[in-house]
């Protein structure tokens, strides 16, 4: 017997129907003797409707109000899910943030969890009872209903099971799991069966967005064991677990690719102590999150440096450079769209030649590499985004990914 | 400078539109010096929605997730109607049932408020902030969600203006007050400006369903001074409060219609003690509300009972009765619709004649008296339901109601 805590998202509570399949699974689950939590969204397009409407009142309304409208879409979607349980005969009840005690700080609509207070829900699970929690969301020391932003559903999953020591979290998606490549580009991109938190934090950072990568690092930090896994079928996921020795025989576990990157270079800068901090901290206040950097010197004294940052901060970026351009006399000579292509893997820290495996079959492929950035695990090219799809076919091929 | 609590109902916050009017209400409330708390239901529609969910899932769902879910229609309102003020410029906080503090029994769907601890919000509006309260709902000691049942916003109003000792609650609804008569009937119906509790119960007991009659009889107990007004203008509504000498000036206040009655009229039935006992131990035991009832003493010792009852009960009645009969011996001679006409007012405690001068209007008018019923302010009878409207009419004008 196990306790599982497993989370659906939106699109699987996404009307009668699907809370019924939800319900099911879990009768299953309880068939098979375990002891179970389930954390649940509120219904795809609720969220989206109540901002809609709070912006049809106010432009920017007010944070603490947001909480209180948004907390309501997990609200239904607990009542209905413990009603459909009920209904196939499993005993069940609802929990809201608040009354499975998700603490959090006073940081309305990007709230961090403090604490959850399990005992109350341990008790309900040793009733025999299937506990049905309001992802998203949780409540100050105060009482101030809280939600947790972005990927909060799965970071609330997350917490609920390091709270309450869960053997493993099933986090339920529309997809089956982690791949080595996105399937729609790669076609004989294979299921990972396991991967290590750090893995799962860089191929999530570079594009392949199964989930946050708070929650995932939430996961690392308190040993919590995942499974990515589809809620359209009883399929094996992806098990994402703390780093083992075995892990460390497959080099490279996945491809990964991040379209929404441009490239901006910058050229003729002084190659003087502080130029580099200046450009970053000039970014930083601009809000602008930089991924990859390169810098290079050219002439005697003169550097050229080259960042990529998300496509739709670029403009932000751009502008913030060229009003420090005014002290630095430098210039922005490229200002293009990249993508992003990278190998990860945790056996790369103890095998030679990733890199130039990987190079080689680019340039085989007669594809020009703009910027490389490495990582102890992870090692992105930027290329031309009109030949992203083939790199990662040829990057996954490079490394026998799709071999059995 | 008085404290004010002001109640809006599922139609008069329908939409952001209808919210923005209340927040715009709000505001000239509060630049007139005022303190403000506004008690919200869920928009109209809302409820019934989510009521058909949960019963497509269930047929009988769980009480306490029905609580659960239908509190979201509220917590909806209340942040939808703080943005909407805050976007006008008035300071204002909202509340579920919970933090307001309303505490109530156990009785999931119909719980009843134990008490309200007002402090927290005395802090708030003194801070200048309009505070603004879910109506409908509460929580228990232990934090589970409770909703009140039918009518249950008003009585969070009232219960919310005792607690916080405000000099009025404002009722907000889709009509413009008490008025003599449905002045969809009668043409010359006026609005009363001032009515006792007792006289509100009565035309409310009596079919002129302003508010439900545990609100009033709440606002009773705790002195509570209320005013029914129209949230579509900003006329003067109907005060209700306590009795005083001068409301016994006016003889008869108004004039009730209820079309939704039924008589059963129950012959042959043994003249021995315990015989009434029987039919309405019977009758309350299936659920039904009886309202007039008559005996009378036919054929020696024989009795005959005749009592009216919602008509939507009458099914349930007959059956009852009938199966209580193989033991009495007795048997239902009738089972019609008919419509009470009732004159309701305090000076008929200290005013003779006021029978008289009814059953002389309606014998006058042609329109035979089925069923008598007399308390001590109201006068009922039971006619022939193609004769409602003008009976109505009849008795307005025999009490010269319609005059200024």
């Amino acid at each position: 017997m196990a306790l599982i805590v497993q989370k659906f998202g939106g699109t699987s509570v996404a009307n009668l129907e699907r809370i019924r399949a939800v319900a099911a699974r879990a009768k299953e689950t309880v068939a098979q003797g375990h002891r179970l939590v389930i954390v649940v969204s509120a219904k795809s397009g609720v969220t989206n409707r109540l901002v809609d409407e709070a912006k049809a009142l106010h432009p920017t309304p007010d944070k603490r109000e947001m909480d209180m409208l948004l907390s309501i879409g997990e609200q239904e979607t607990i009542a209905l899910t413990a009603i459909a349980l009920q209904a196939i005969g499993v005993p069940a009840v609802s929990r809201t943030g608040g009354q499975a005690r998700v603490i959090t700080d006073r940081s309305h609509t990007k709230a961090r969890i403090s604490s959850i207070d399990g005992d109350e829900m341990r008790e309900r699970l040793k009733e025999g009872k299937v506990i049905v929690v309001a992802g998203f969301q949780g409540v100050t020391e105060d009482g101030e209903i809280t939600t947790l932003g972005r990927g909060g559903s799965d970071l609330s999953a997350i917490a609920m099971a390091a709270a309450l020591k869960a053997d493993v979290c099933q986090i339920f998606t529309d997809v089956d799991g982690v791949y080595t490549a996105d399937p729609r580009i790669v076609p004989n991109a294979r299921k990972i069966p396991v991967l290590s938190y750090e893995e799962m934090l860089e191929l999530a950072g570079s594009g392949s967005k199964v989930m946050q990568s708070r929650s995932v690092e939430f996961s690392s930090k308190w040993g919590v064991v995942f499974e990515v896994r589809s809620s359209f079928n009883n399929n094996p996921g992806t098990i994402v677990k703390a780093e083992s020795q075995d892990m460390e025989k497959v080099v490279v576990r996945g491809v990964a690719l991040d379209k929404n990157q441009t490239k901006i270079a910058i050229s003729d800068l002084p190659d003087q102590p502080g130029t580099a901090a200046k450009i970053f901290t000039t970014l930083a206040k601009a809000g602008v999150n930089v991924d990859m950097i390169v810098q290079n010197v050219g002439r005697a004294g003169i550097v050229n440096q080259t960042v990529t940052v998300p496509t739709d901060e670029a403009y932000i970026a751009e502008k913030a450079i060229n009003e420090l351009m005014v002290d630095l006399k430098g210039r922005i000579t490229a200002c293009d769209r990249v993508a992003k292509v990278s190998a990860v893997g945790v056996g790369m820290r103890s095998h030679s030649g990733v890199a130039a495996t990987m190079f080689e079959a680019l340039a085989k492929a007669g594809i020009a590499v703009q910027l490389i950035s490495t990582s102890e695990i992870k090692i992105s090219v930027a290329i031309d985004p009109s030949r992203a799809d083939e790199a990662c076919r040829v990057v996954h091929d490079a490394f026998q990914l799709g071999e059995g």
